[in-house]
């Protein structure tokens, strides 16, 4: 069997192309000597887990407890769950996972501190604790320096609970319009990170581990002295965002929708059956550039310019100018455009491959086009 | 147990309201003289497909084999599928389900009509047709009168084919500013149909069906002479759009996502655990408003202005206006706003809730809060 034979639309994954980034960025992680702890949110499949823990990952990060308890295994040793889990009922699913993982958990506020350490300690457990700061992101996060100090001085006087050190996902990286601003936004990330763990250590708290962790900051943020361990998530397939960011390129791209053109309307647009059911809704992060929903490869006279949930729409980019004019009212009679036929396959990099993932039950997993068959999305819509 | 109990996020669909919201559009339907037959892809459930079947709906409209497949009943006899279908593998899915119940599929292009047409007669079926005409919307479909006369001309010669009528999709209606907007826009698709059936119709060819959806549009386009059919789908759920677009209120609402605050790490500030695999990431459709992902219910103070995959952040309306001048760069020290805090539920109306359903694996019933049960969504993620 071969990806053309496959019906559309359906998510391929080159392995070629994920080991490679997993290999690069175990390389660079252990060049900077720092740990390498991948969010499983990208892939949430328990064989690319699997890889990235083969290649010298301390563990992983996941969000929910969802996700942990569907990519358990037995070379998942250490789990950092970064984000506050709220409320008796996932807290007890937590606790037992304790046996068979170490968990972590970040957190931001004292009273998600009280709830885990409730639960730990009528468990009977020790869960590990990373506070959580704000290092420009604004999501959630307590700020760096004097909060973050007293929200570990209460986290260390709860029972049940072992503060570890901080985390940050400094997601602000995402808003760099070039290489410069993305080095510098995660050097000053990185050494709020640094300052905060240093007064800490001055009250007299443990901060053994700094943990930062997105994929556009990975590459400068590790180079800051007394970072521990690093969280990329997306690395592993990287997107479209990422090569306008400048940290990839197309052919890093190891996700990819395979779409069929199913009508051609107008000598300028053209549409697919990938819409946001199969490429995700997630506009792209460069405000300056028009809005697309993705790269269509291989094909730079198209852009994917809208997409409702089972249609994406592309139009021909010599109308673009007009189209950002708000000019193009109806259809720009263009020079013919011939070049997309319907029942043609498409190539499609979508802007942010994580949600992209959360839409399909299974991977369709290939070398340089040759399938070799389909992995499960074990962690699919574990938002619980 | 109660709504309460469940862990969030998760995806409530107050029955009562369904039912109401299913009866009201099968009663305008009845006095408009119009079919009714509601696209599935919003509920995507065969329990909800079988309420509007048994108010009297005709049949179902679907977008794809997949959702054809998983929502084959006994009770569903007469099936649109509204998207071509091109391709060996989906037509022959397609032309085994021909025993079970009526299809119909709408299309656009010669190529659609010529491999309907083959694999309808490989199997030795017929196959209905509705060319599908672009009033407007400019995703699919030919222009009104002569293009659309020509390409059913095309369909009523092949083999396996029966030309049954045209479609629309009249989306363009979701970009009316206000009511008269919106009405104008409906009658004008509406017109723009029934001219070009009079067309078809003085060339010879059959034009029984004139089938027109969607949900803003369904209440003025009922009115014009000559439609036989409307497609309604969010009519079911109703959603923010359609609050905001003035064809639903807040209480029309019938799915919502139950959600925790998970942190406050500002006053101004709270972060709920329901991000775009829970809320989907849709903006609306106002471009004039601030870009929000849903309302938060009975808390208008709040706004809910930024979300990525597990987080929400909502921001006091109070610092709207700063934040619409771009001028909230920091945390706005406000009045306090204590009203959220860590570990309340809160209920998000989604902008757009069809890709909403389509992140669960089951939703949540119940009737005026009272838990009833889960309902599997057996069409999630049939994009095939």
């Amino acid at each position: 069997m071969h990806l053309d034979d496959l019906e559309t639309p359906v998510l391929t994954v080159d392995l070629d192309v994920v080991e490679q980034n997993v290999a690069r960025m175990a390389a660079h992680a252990q060049r900077q000597g720092v740990a390498l702890r991948p969010h499983a949110k990208t892939h949430k499949t328990s064989e690319i887990a699997a890889l990235q823990l083969g290649a010298g990952a301390v563990g992983l990060t996941v969000a929910k407890v969802g996700e942990l308890e569907a990519l358990l295994s037995d070379e998942l040793r250490d789990v950092l769950v970064a984000f506050p889990i709220i409320g008796a009922r996932p807290l007890s699913r937590l606790l037992a996972r304790a046996d068979r993982v170490r968990i972590s958990v970040g957190l931001d506020h004292p009273v998600a501190a009280r709830e885990l350490s409730d639960a730990a300690a009528a468990a009977g457990r020790t869960v590990g604790v990373l506070v959580e700061v704000d290092t420009g992101g604004q999501r959630c996060g307590v700020l760096p320096g004097r909060p973050t100090v007293e929200l570990a001085r209460a986290v260390a006087g709860l029972p049940g609970l072992e503060l570890r050190g901080i985390m940050t996902h400094e997601g602000q990286a995402y808003a760099a319009r070039n290489r410069d601003e993305l080095r510098a936004v995660s050097l000053a990330a990185g050494h709020a990170m640094v300052d905060t763990a240093r007064e800490m250590r001055q009250a007299g708290l443990d901060a053994a581990v700094i943990s930062v962790g997105s994929t556009p900051s990975a590459h400068d943020i590790a180079e800051v002295n007394g970072i521990t361990e690093i969280r990329p998530g997306t690395y592993v397939f990287q997107d479209y965002n990422q090569v306008r960011l400048g940290v990839a390129e197309v052919r890093d791209c190891a996700a990819t929708v395979l779409a069929t053109v199913i009508s051609r309307p107008a000598p300028n647009r053209a549409v697919i059956d990938a819409g946001t059911k199969a490429v995700g809704a997630d506009r792209h992060m460069i405000l300056a550039e028009p809005t697309v929903f993705g790269l269509i490869k291989g094909h730079p006279g198209w852009l994917f310019v809208r997409a409702s949930e089972e249609h994406g729409v592309l139009l021909r980019t010599h109308d673009l100018d007009r189209w950002n004019r708000e000019e193009v009212s109806g259809d720009v009679q263009g020079d013919g455009g011939g070049d997309l036929h319907v029942g043609q396959r498409v190539e499609v990099v979508p802007n942010h491959i994580c949600p992209v993932v959360n839409l399909y039950d299974e991977l369709a997993v290939h070398r340089g086009g040759a399938f070799s068959g389909f992995q499960s999305v074990a962690a699919r819509g574990k938002s619980r």
